[in-house]
């Protein structure tokens, strides 16, 4: 999902912003000669993510700068760990460095977090996804980094899937379709690749929904036990999500109750950046 | 600093990139003709910021959406509190949503996290700033957002100020020059309107700098204690930055030592989004 | 599928190919002053598709050019019919007309021919559906005028559906795994939205795919009675498609066999374009 | 005319849109480290196009992909010959795939029908040249591979030439010049370089067109009969153009009339994909 | 030639450079609901270029400032003319001021040195031409602003006419032809509507490449005397090009000598800016 | 300043401007196998700037051409000098050759403008600084050429630095505050990084400005004997800006009142394109 292309677009981009006419320290202070080693070092442990944004950084850089990648995304880590060396132009490592922290930072960040979720229902059939709550432009980072965490991608985009909410099904019946007619209006409409999902409120809406074949049914703001009682419903009948205001404390109980997705919009919104440092060495 | 321009290039690529090929909801379930209203609520109190940015949203899904603010950037608000309205076509309206929340809620939490440490100094000369750490391609929405917040803005990139670090002075005295010698050779090489800060590690570092003739110097991982020793040191000759690990715990020690400036990265690097919502109603 | 935005970015990207510097003709004969009217007129019968992509030709050339449609996308229209109406500044009408022309022609020459297929299977279940055999740039232009003639979409691009092919069937046993097996690992692998399809050669490769539940079955060059026993062991547990070399001739006795999907390359890869015609009228 | 900027830029962006958050398919299905070759095979005859853009669309997938042309474009090739061979990562060959048959496909189709034009032509002084009715944002690859058939350009687009058209003369001579002297003064407004032509609809237009010294004269619309007498008339004081439902069947006549140039909009607008295909051996 | 798209591109690019974070002093210094009027003035005499560009630079940057033109691009002015007049927000009118002068005031000084070099061949055959020794990235604005001084455009680039200088003639010559076959098959291989220019250096050559059937022939640093010789021998039978080293001082001469076109480098590659002044009155 | 990235994406934007569709003549003239070399040769005495530009306009046309500097940035060269020399497939050489001259000419005139500049106050403490008066696009490439000549760079644009003027001013006090409280009020509103340049125009608004304390006071349109009254009044408070005006003739003058900073907006604006050639020699 994370291509050459898209690292390469979205980092030089980054480094058009970081740097829009050059770097005036590193002009005015190292002299076009000096050389530079530098280890990327965990200040914390975590979970990896963003090898190779960390390398296009420096290589879009300065191609002469070489990186070694010691951890491969998805990997765990511990306080102290080297996760990749760079050798190079001591200017280009340098005014490389604030763009490569900066994404590693974060999709180490995004990892750490989902490995934290995805570890409190392990052993359940429930996968932790993601959502659209990302960052503007950052998708594709965003959702790998949840992948490197031991997380699955929920759709990518509006375009790839469909989702039918309330106020959608109250225009849908608006007219005196049942909500059973409506969804099967909505399927014949759609591409046959399209997924479908239907998100409802109550209990009582779940065999309406299902009965026109939809892919995912998902239970919003339910109670533990009203989603043990909406999983008994649906009996596998179509993928249940579990969604809204799920946290750390509250995701196991979640889990156990059966369903088969939990989605989290913190995973992407609210992941803190992970303390990751770049340590170098000038020479001459 | 947050112009026209740089708000429609980047929502309009959050647009693409959150419906490369339309919204496939909308398009199956919305009839065409169906109209919605919309009000942005706060589900938490905070610091507002983005209010521009989210009207761009809606005006470049669809310029037929209107868009009244109800509050300006830098207002607080309470939970509860509508912050903007919004009326158009349906699908429009839909297809704008999350682009319009990522935004606002990202801005509105790093304003709201801002708000929180520029209260703490309240009373003292300290100036709360922001850093390089930033999410890669939103560098001026998020400066915007520490502004909002009360907080001022340090350099914006590596091209309009030099930061000269402690292994810049290890390569520069490499030759034998003294420190401050190296640093005068640093001013004559730069454009004068170019702002030089040196950052320091130990208090017997600040004279040599000082007499260069430096704008701001930075004293980064000091105690509380060397801080207050430092600003003595410099007395008035230059900026005074602290820096390093700061936290809302420590920021109003720092700034009671007398410093002019404390950088705090996670400002930006590790703010939640703040808990904002669209209750949308629409019409047949 | 078409929004505004994709529409603007094309049609400028050939405006500026077809006039990079301006149009030498009409600066050097056409009066600044001067104005015109023009109508899109049917030179043979079709499907129309294209109408908001004319406007925006005329719209993106210049903001002075009103255009009034008289067709909606997907109407049927006989020879010699008015299909828009157009007047404004003749310089720019005339810049404009190859540009306008080459979409609306293209597009209903793909519905054109679409419809034809559509009404070739009329009464059965299936669906006539395109490919990823479109023109490069223009796939959301090709996919719209499919769906004008009545067709539907399959996948967009590779990114938003799984589409296992034989030879990729022949890598994941390669290790001894059993197809069922092999699809049930890609099926947990990949996110619960991404439609999974697999392609099969033979009737007895059909039973083993199912068994892993899979989406979409594609029998790829399959006799009509092959089909006919295809759709039989399916049994309505996933979709049928089938592939491979239809023509106007075969899609009748295909649709036939009760296949629930036809997939047809020439929509977009051999449709010729529309005789369209602007007849403009110039006034000094 | 095809330069390797023009080529990358356009199937770098076909690349995306195919595959605008990568290829799900071959990550779900294919081991990262597997190896696959391929070859182009031609499943009919035909003339071959687009040599360097197939190469192009597996390069800038992966530049770990090799690949060798066997033919060069232009070359005539039978059903079942090998036009290229590749080599590379399995992922990444299939990723490729389509784009590079989508383009070699359309521009081999292009050239293919172009040849048989010219092979009809066959020892008359007629060219056979293509118009401006190219695909939008295809027009250099389509105009090369008008040449690959032994076609010839016309006119690139509407900055580089001016084709003064009757309705462009009705308005040059409301003000009472004649055509003659309308003529002169477009000639006398356009830089020496821009090639003038002057399209007429009947015999006693050509004098009159002649004598202001125009580039080429298009005789547009007329029978065989009258491009011959018009022939005559214009008696190498310019090039002579036929142009207006040209034909298979009717070019030889034409161009046995003894015109320069017969332009065919056919040959972009309407030439079928040629059926070329990848047969692709994956390696574990 | 210069048309909307054209002017807003560059000009939306320039506003980017010198603003791109946003005006630093009008955010600071003027407050937000301030207004402007100012007048664009003549501090110079001379020939006016860039009006439509000077508009565009104030409307990107804000589309509330109004401006109103007095002049039309190839107007004569003296010192002290208002050229146009501009009235709006304060904060954007000071914005623009710099983008808008930077285009206006070299497109003018180009302009007024085109003037005096068109004003020294009056009542001559002789055209002023422009060369592609224009601004990277502003050809377009270069050959407008000397059509606006009254001269005319040569070719717009290397793609749209061919010019053959006496190294390719040593390359064709080289296995044999003589100069009148290679260049017959020059002129067979290129599209029909490619203007063919020669050079020569020398009066024996011109008899040869007129042979040939050329359109245009460049007496490239010939005399005086030798031009009047090449013109008496080219007859009328092509286009006769001076070119090299013409001066203000030189080009009357020239152009007596009955040459068709002379080709002046200097008209864009080193016209200085003319001295043009926004007198900015602001209102709190 | 001038990175890699910024050298690229100017140089490949002039290629695309000056071959939209590839090299008509080149193409038509030259063999495919044919190989060049060619000098970069000095017309005339200077000094040089662009080398990197250079390179980059013959790599980017083709990868296959070696280029080989011979001078640095900054070096003064005699005439018949050869500042690079390049060779490669002959095609390639001559496609680049005049997009490689046009930005080293201009960039080489600007050097040699400025070092006449800078040569003039040696031995003064002045500094020849820019100005934004740039070529619209080129900032970056002009702002080195100036360094290249021995200038130094004034700000690079409205983002980086604040320069208040007498009509800000007037704005600023229109509400009763001294010019000291309000530009107090200024310095107390931007970041502490952004240089605060204030503008005056008469020698009793000097102390009121400095009691503010700003970083530069710029004298405008001083004589010299104000000039050398400012200088005494600052007394080394901040730097000094002599601006308007300033020629070759005068500058002299200007930098021994003591002055640290002499603006020159001709260094950009008006300097013309130095007298570069390229002798190529092309081998069958």
């Amino acid at each position: 999902m994370l291509t050459p292309q898209i690292i390469d677009a979205a980092v030089a981009a980054a480094l058009r912003e970081d740097a829009p006419w050059g770097d005036a320290t590193s002009e005015a202070v190292i002299p076009a000669g000096a050389t530079a080693t530098a280890r990327l070092v965990a200040r914390e442990s975590g979970v990896f993510s963003g090898g190779e944004v960390f390398a296009a950084a420096m290589r879009l850089t300065d191609p002469a700068i070489e990186t070694a990648l010691t951890l491969d995304d998805g990997e765990f880590f511990s306080i102290g760990k080297v996760l990749a060396e760079v050798s190079g132009p001591a200017r280009s490592v340098l005014t490389a460095e604030r763009v490569a922290l900066n994404f590693t930072q974060r999709m180490s960040g995004i990892a750490t977090l989902t490995a934290r979720y995805v570890g409190a229902v392990n052993g359940t059939r429930a996968r932790i996804v993601d959502t659209r709550k990302t960052t503007p432009g950052l998708r594709p980072f965003e959702r790998h980094a949840v992948v490197s965490g031991g997380g699955h991608n929920h759709r990518y985009s509006l375009s790839d899937a469909v989702l039918v909410k309330d106020n959608h099904l109250a225009v849908l019946t608006a007219g005196g379709l049942s909500v059973t007619e409506a969804l099967r209006e909505v399927r014949a409409r759609i591409g046959h690749t399209v997924h479908l999902e239907v998100e409802v409120d109550r209990l009582d809406q779940i065999e309406h929904v299902l009965a026109a074949g939809v892919d995912t049914i998902m239970l919003d703001n339910f109670t533990v036990d009203e989603l043990r009682e909406g999983v008994a419903l649906v009996h596998d009948r179509a993928n249940v999500e579990a969604s809204g205001g799920v946290t750390l404390d509250t995701v196991r109980a979640i889990a156990e109750t059966g369903v088969d997705l939990i989605s989290v919009g913190a995973l992407t919104h609210s992941a803190r950046a992970l303390d990751l440092g770049l340590d170098v060495v000038l020479r001459g």
